[in-house]
């Protein structure tokens, strides 16, 4: 079967492998039919964090099921299934808290474990990691393309809202016009936000912003911000949305933040930072998030987008083959694409 | 009337200043029965942070209603009074929210406000700040002693187990034997919590924590505790009630969490402080406390108080009148004292 391979900086191949087959009772293997590529994939592409060469690529990804393993019981082999970035067992401490992301036997795909970004995917763990979905999804790619995001970006934006306690009549500042802060618009609008204000530099992210919910962008740089955000607010806003994962952006969300209130963060931050800890002090500001459990997430996220509740898909805003799939990495580098859809 | 001043470092008087009066219509003049020293007024009288030569000092203080303003209405002359370590105008939208120590028109006691270690008090905002006590507990020193320190040190233990969101059956550990960590034993185990570990070094104090509901007692130093912490636990504490306020116990207390535990702070830190925010991604691990709204917990720790099922009186260990005030500071600073109660 032929897989997007990481071979090294700016470098994604798609290369012969060998075909995804069951080797534990708990397996199943899925033909990959959506794929999608990832903020988070660009890292590695621009030469950021340890991964390997010769690893495959992608962890969103949903298909139709065609083998299962002896033990799996939930799912057969026709059904169309979707899985979360994380992959887990669904019985350890942490699964049963709904933390999948802390899963004591999960993973990632792709990250030297099987990727998503392929024809075919052996899926560990099927009963807990994969959701099957209703028959009537099948002929409309429309539905199909609202439930991809499910799989990660989606996730992550309800679980910076949820961190975040996004409450009905709450001020929310998101952080980050990317595919993770577009869909935290969609989350903190749907939990009842009342005032959503992302920050930004992109016309076309903006433009779905406001589509998506926001009632207020502010474009400004640097050290007018703040000062921005904070008048805007009479004082800081009820939550904030940290969804670019620097130290820079968590101290403008702590700094953002009104007394009393939380910062959601679900950008990936690195070894330590330096955070205003006096602040948070003084103003009972909490700090909270992290990896989403999306697996826990997809239950309520998906009775959502299949009641019309939710569509999230305006983020995926190219779509390539799989045997163009370097061609979409590129396109999101140059911030060409939000987010590219992949088809194998 | 006589009043502790803070001099310079090591440096507290007792002097004579004008008799505490009505300058607003909303204030009340206290003679105060009962005061103690805290933790916190060891920074200035250790030559740390700036307070000024000529403030009053002390804020945890309780007593008797002397005089009221004409706007005053649910105290009268005799009554007996407690306030919190904070005032408060309750109106303001932060009051409102049970959030006083954020209060728009708020403010501490000492640090250029009036002080608690002093024979009367104007207690400004009365109506807000002062909670009645039932005529019952004139009689009962005993009792007494054990509201007392309701004022600061039991509100800011329970906020810090609020804060970690201590729930029934939770493995709670606590990072400091002083008296807010301490009352942070009482509190966790008030609210359920199954197992109590308390970090210390000090036998008197370990063995108050015994009584006061510590389950283990870890007295390692150094490199050592984390280890021992995550063995003990298996893993890492569902809440970590964080009660010291340095950089290097808040690293410690993120560390020794449980994937999606919460850490309590409430020892006080300056600036900003480098914190492990990868570890706090990656395990959705969240950082909340700070200032603690001691007057919206009032009422409910009053009521534990006076119903016999909660008494922080024994971190109450050394009395001394107010003409010996500078005697309980050096106690203290020299830790022969866990805290010292004060009598006008």
């Amino acid at each position: 079967m032929r897989a997007a391979i990481f071979r090294g900086v700016f470098d994604i191949q798609v290369e012969q492998i060998p075909d995804a087959t069951i080797l534990e009772p708990t397996d199943a293997v899925v033909r990959i039919t959506h794929a999608s590529i990832c903020g988070t994939d660009l890292w590695p592409y621009r030469g950021q964090g340890p991964y390997q060469p010769g690893w495959q690529i992608g962890h969103e990804w949903m298909g139709i099921i065609e083998d299962i393993g002896s033990e799996v019981q939930s799912i057969k082999p026709g059904d169309r299934v979707i899985a979360s970035y994380d992959f887990c067992d669904g019985t350890c401490e942490f699964c049963q808290k709904g933390l999948d992301s802390a899963c004591l036997q999960g993973g990632l795909w792709g990250y030297g474990n099987e990727g998503g970004q392929a024809e075919a995917i052996r899926a560990r763990f099927a009963d807990a990691t994969l959701v099957a979905l209703p028959s009537s999804v099948e002929a409309d790619e429309a539905l199909l393309k609202a439930i991809l995001p499910l799989t990660d970006n989606m996730a992550a934006g309800h679980h910076a809202a949820v961190s975040a306690a996004v409450r009905p009549g709450a001020v929310v500042v998101i952080i980050g016009d990317g595919a993770v802060g577009l869909c935290g618009i969609l989350a903190a609008h749907r939990l009842g936000a009342e005032r959503i204000i992302i920050l930004g530099h992109q016309a076309q992210r903006l433009a779905l912003a406001r589509q998506f919910g926001a009632t207020d962008v502010v474009t400004s740089r640097g050290e007018q911000t703040l000062p921005e955000v904070i008048e805007m607010t009479g004082g800081g806003a009820d939550a904030v949305l940290e969804c670019v994962g620097s130290e820079e952006a968590i101290n403008m969300a702590v700094n953002m933040t009104r007394p009393g209130g939380t910062v959601g963060f679900v950008g990936a931050p690195h070894g330590s930072g330096q955070i205003p800890l006096g602040r948070m002090f003084s103003s009972n500001i909490g700090l909270r998030g992290g990896l989403a459990p999306a697996r826990a997430y997809l239950p309520e996220l998906l009775g959502e987008v299949l009641a019309g509740r939710l569509d999230p898909s305006p983020i995926l805003d190219v779509t390539v083959s799989l045997a163009e799939v370097a061609s979409g990495y590129a396109a999101m580098d140059q911030r060409h694409a939000t987010k590219v859809m992949v088809r194998p």
